[in-house]
Parts: structure tokens; C-alpha cells; sequence
């Protein structure tokens, strides 16, 4: 951090007077730039006509940057596909900060541009904002918050909706966000080009709706990771839910750090990754899809839904032998995202 | 706090496994209870048509708990009247919580059911949420976000639309709220009742727009008080606006505070005021709207809209001598909402 306090977010930053007006204008109105948000009045008005979806997350990943992202870009990308995973355009954001005392000023520019430039990858706009700052020691750094709201395409994608004989396809290779936190956080180099998947997913969904793919479901990979979702799946639909662990797409980086500290890299956190299920005999023509975008071309039809042992997934080995994956359970990795 | 961990939230109550799973369904949806929440989709459906408003918030407010609110009602409050500000009826909240590690689960629960029930008085419902939990020391305490949306009833009203010989209403005594933080913050108990006037804005809202009362302007005086929302009127409208001292209702623990510290009432935070800018004809009718609701019954009209002075915002003393009100400066009072 710069010691010169001209440099540095103070407490008069959030106060509601001159100085957050100058810093909301300087940066968070020159970075999002639109015409709903300057208008600066209590709430922003928007034109929405229908189904619509409405999604929040907080983010407070630690450290704020690494390798393929930074707390903005995460903030920006989490939302947009938590819309995307309703079949949502990205359409309208907001940005909440609540920034310690003393941040850098270039830190929060560099945070602010990424969020920018994350959202021209899906088109979304943000539309309203709230700036905090607290003392130093109330908050550690920065924690973003942004909610977001979009028309939903297409109705009835749901976690209650996927079938026996579904087929199920993850959109990259697993774990890597989760891996690269971990590797920051355990100062380890690796000589490895190891990067977080952190990245905006609308593209990719949008190319399987105007396909008009019959999706039952679809989610992304955060927290939990792929464990978590197929476990709510198989929950949420009484299903069961069969891997094959020799499809499953893992990084050489991602395995190694996993045998190292003991970890299933379908545990790990993923910020770029989804999973979807959906009839058999759609999967390949999905598949294409997904790989045809840089961001998928790992993509693997990875396991199938079943009617036995409804409510439970299985991993089934190279060897043939079973076992169960269970929702992780303890904390893995504190502030992942 | 307690010291029985199982009492505390711990780290693994948000790594999205088992332990966030029974946090969210024991605690949130219990309290937020709605079937668009419990749908546990990545994000809320909702049916929207037409214009709508779309706000954000968070809530740092320290201490969490004071004289007449915790940082959950204020985090509802908070929210839904900057959506009552547009005439948007407050409909759909998000919540998002970050907690650091080790926060007493009886608070949280406190602060949450205090949420629901200020929720009531509006009828907006929480449809989605997100836990973060950081460890110890990377937060204090627990911070709140909220973002809403609702359907906007009477467009047109904004910060640019005040016009000279206007009359300006303001719906209470002034200054409660950041009175009532400093006089916890300072541990100052003083024989007194002072409390924080945080509450809901809609009813008294709603009120003006089913009388159809031409309101040209209307914003609720949080950071930055009376005085920031009457200087971004100013400027939003390029007019001047003459506020009469004598006019303004403050209580008198509120005055008493301002002369200990030498703060002015105008300059601090409201959670539960607002302003509201109308044709001078309309003004009585008006006040006699807001007066008949309990928390309204101080109001007051306290200054008027000219033509000379534009930009700038005058305050008359009782003596015929008069001095701007300027955005404030500095920072009065950290972490006030």
C-alpha cells in the first residue's frame, strides 16, 4: 500500500459528502459509464418486461489478485452466471464496495477496469452502486457485493427438472480456480501456468439456447464445486447420478495439487465452469457447442442420471469399483471467492 | 460472544457444503420464509412488467445493535426506501451476509428476525441471498447487503425536476439516527430516549401517491443528512433552495449532541427521514399525509425553491441573517449505516 494518504481510500471516501462524490464520479462513473447510472438517482429505473431473474453474491476472496483474475472480475463474472444458469441475458448490475481504510487508490482503479471490461463480455450494465469505507481492521481490503437482474430466455431449466437417462456435461476441466487460491494462499510457484477459470459463461450458454438445446439443468461449479451441484441435483430431482472418473477433465497442475494437500479436485471451487444436464441424445450436439468457445474446448460428457440410488452420486473408477461422492462437508479453503 | 463454537459461526457455515446448507434452511428461510426463495434456483424468478427500480446497499453500521434498530432492520429499511424514493413499491430484496468467523449465532438470528419483521411493513419479500463467512479479524462482526426491485407506480419524480416556488417538506425531526450512533459510539448514556428514527418510509409513501400529490422530488436524508440532499438538489436542478431555521424540527437530545460536539443536525445521517420537494399549493395537503402516520407526525415544511441562488442551498436564521449549507466535508461519523 501507498503511504501517501492522497493515494489511499480514506473514511471521508464513504461519507456521503465531497469527497465520495468526487471519487463515484473520477472512477466508478467513468469505468461503467451508461446513462442509467448517471442519472444518480435513489435506485436506477429499468424497462423489464417478464420473467425476469435476480441474483446477489459477496465476494471476498483472498488474495485479491491472482493468477487469471482479481476480486473484480469474480465479482463481475459470478453474477453475470448466476443469471446465465437461469437462462438469463445479463442485463442490469449493481456494485456495492466496502473498502478498509487506507486501500490503494490504484489497487481499486485496477479492480474497477477489470470489472469493466468483464462486463462487456456479456453486455451487462451497472446501473446502481453504494460505496462503504471502514477503519483499517474492520474489513480486510476490499469485499465487493453486486446483484444482478436479467430476462430469463427460456423458461423451466431447473435442479427439479433433470430425467433418468439425462446425460451430464461439464463445460471445462474442474478445480482450477479453487487450485489457484490455494497455490497463492500457500505462496507455492510451481513451475506451473496454473490460472483461475474465473470467467464469464454467458457466451457459451447463449450458444446452446439458440440452439435451442433441451437443457433440464444448469449450474456452475463455485463453491463445493462439482460434488455440491451433483449432490443438490440428485437431491433436488431424487435422482441418482453416475461419474465416470476417467472423464472427468483435470489439469496436470490441478491433479498434482490435489495429491499434495489431499484434495478431490471435484471439491474445488470453479468460477468458469458449468455443468448441465440434459437428454442422451442432445449431448454431442451440446458438446460441440460448448467446445467450439476457448473457454470449453476441455468440455466432457463426464457422467449420466440414473433411476437407482436416487438422491446419491457415485464415482465409478478405471477399475470398476464404486464409490460415493458426498457434498464436501468442513471448509476447504476460507474466502475462495 | 459465546464461547461455545457450536454457538459461533464457523468458517465451513460458507464453503457451500453440509454445514451452509442447515445455516441457510434453519435460519434464512425460515425467517424469510417464500416459495421463490426456497426454490433454491442460482437465482430468484420474478415476473416483472414495466418500469422498475433497482437499488443497492450495504450495511457496516457499528455499533450492530442501537437505541431503536440493529444493522438488519436498517439493512431492510435502508433499502426499501431508496425504492420508495423512486414511488416504487418495495417488492423483491436480496440479502447478502458477510460474518466473520466466530459471530454469536443468537445474534444473527436477532439481526435476522428483526429483518423479517421490518420486511412486513412494507411487503417486500427476500427471494435470494448469499452467505460469505471470513476468519477472525478479516471482518468486524457482520456486514449487509441488501439490492431490490420494484415496480416503479408514478414516474418523473427526480433530484432534476424541482422547479422555483417549490415548497420543501421534510418528514420528521432531523438528525436521529447519527445522533444515536455517536451517543453509542461515545458510550454516552445521557437521562435520555433518544432512539435512531430507522424506519420504513413506504406507508407515508404511499400515502402521497394514492392522494396523487404532484411530488416533484423525494429522497430520504441518510449520509451526508439533509444538508448533501438539498445541495445535489440544488445542483441536480440548477435552482436555490432557502431553508428556514426556525423551521426545522430537531429533538432536543438531538441539539443537546450537536453543541457537546459541534456538529450541525442538518449534517447527520437519517435512516428513516425524507424529503420531498412538490408545488407550494400542494405543501398542506401533503404534510397532512405524513402527519397522520406516527413516525411523520413531527414533520415539517421548512424551506422553499428559488429561482436566485441556483446551485447553492441557504440556510434564514431566526435573526434575519442567513449562510449556505455545504455539502459536507470530512467524515463525521465512520460506519453510520
Amino acid at each position: 500500500m501507498s503511504n501517501n494518504p492522497k493515494k489511499q481510500v480514506q473514511l471521508s471516501h464513504g461519507g456521503g459528502g465531497k469527497e465520495m462524490n468526487a471519487l463515484i464520479h473520477k472512477l466508478f462513473f467513468k469505468a461503467f459509464d451508461n446513462e442509467i447510472l448517471s442519472s444518480e438517482e435513489d435506485a436506477a429505473a429499468l424497462n423489464l418486461n417478464g420473467p425476469t431473474a435476480f441474483t446477489t453474491d459477496s465476494f471476498t476472496v483472498a488474495p485479491l489478485f491472482f493468477s487469471g483474475g482479481n476480486i473484480g472480475k469474480l465479482a463481475v463474472a459470478g453474477t453475470v452466471n448466476d443469471l446465465a444458469m437461469m437462462a438469463a441475458k445479463p442485463e442490469y448490475l449493481s456494485c456495492s464496495f466496502i473498502i478498509e481504510e487506507g486501500f490503494a487508490i490504484d489497487d481499486l482503479k485496477t479492480i474497477v477496469e477489470s470489472m469493466a471490461s468483464e462486463l462487456a463480455k456479456s453486455g451487462a450494465k451497472v446501473v446502481c452502486g453504494d460505496t462503504k469505507v471502514v477503519p483499517r481492521g474492520c474489513a480486510d481490503g476490499i469485499f465487493i457485493n453486486t446483484s444482478g437482474v436479467g430476462e430469463i430466455q427460456k423458461q423451466g431449466i431447473s435442479v427439479k427438472n433433470i430425467q433418468p437417462g439425462d446425460a451430464i456435461i461439464v463445460s471445462r476441466d474442474i478445480g482450477r480456480h479453487g487450485a489457484t487460491i490455494l497455490m497463492a494462499r500457500e505462496g507455492l510457484t510451481l513451475d506451473s501456468e496454473l490460472t483461475s477459470d474465473c470467467a464469464t459463461l454467458w457466451p457459451m450458454v447463449e450458444s446452446l439456447l439458440n440452439a435451442d438445446i433441451p437443457v433440464h439443468a444448469m449450474r456452475d461449479a463455485t463453491r463445493g464445486g462439482l460434488a455440491a451441484v451433483l449432490n443438490e441435483w440428485a437431491n433436488a430431482s431424487d435422482v441418482g447420478i453416475t461419474v465416470q472418473e476417467s472423464q472427468l477433465p483435470i489439469a496436470d497442475e490441478v491433479k498434482g495439487l490435489c495429491e499434495l494437500y489431499g484434495f478431490e479436485a471435484f471439491d474445488l471451487a470453479n468460477e468458469g465452469t458449468f455443468i448441465i444436464a440434459l437428454p442422451k441424445e442432445h449431448a454431442e450436439q451440446a458438446l460441440n457447442l460448448i467446445q467450439a468457445h476457448e473457454d470449453g474446448k476441455n468440455a466432457a460428457i463426464v457422467g449420466e442420471v440414473t433411476e437407482a440410488h436416487n438422491g446419491k452420486v457415485i464415482l465409478k473408477t478405471p477399475w470398476g469399483s464404486s464409490r460415493y461422492i458426498d457434498l464436501p462437508q468442513g471448509e476447504l479453503l476460507p474466502r475462495i471467492c
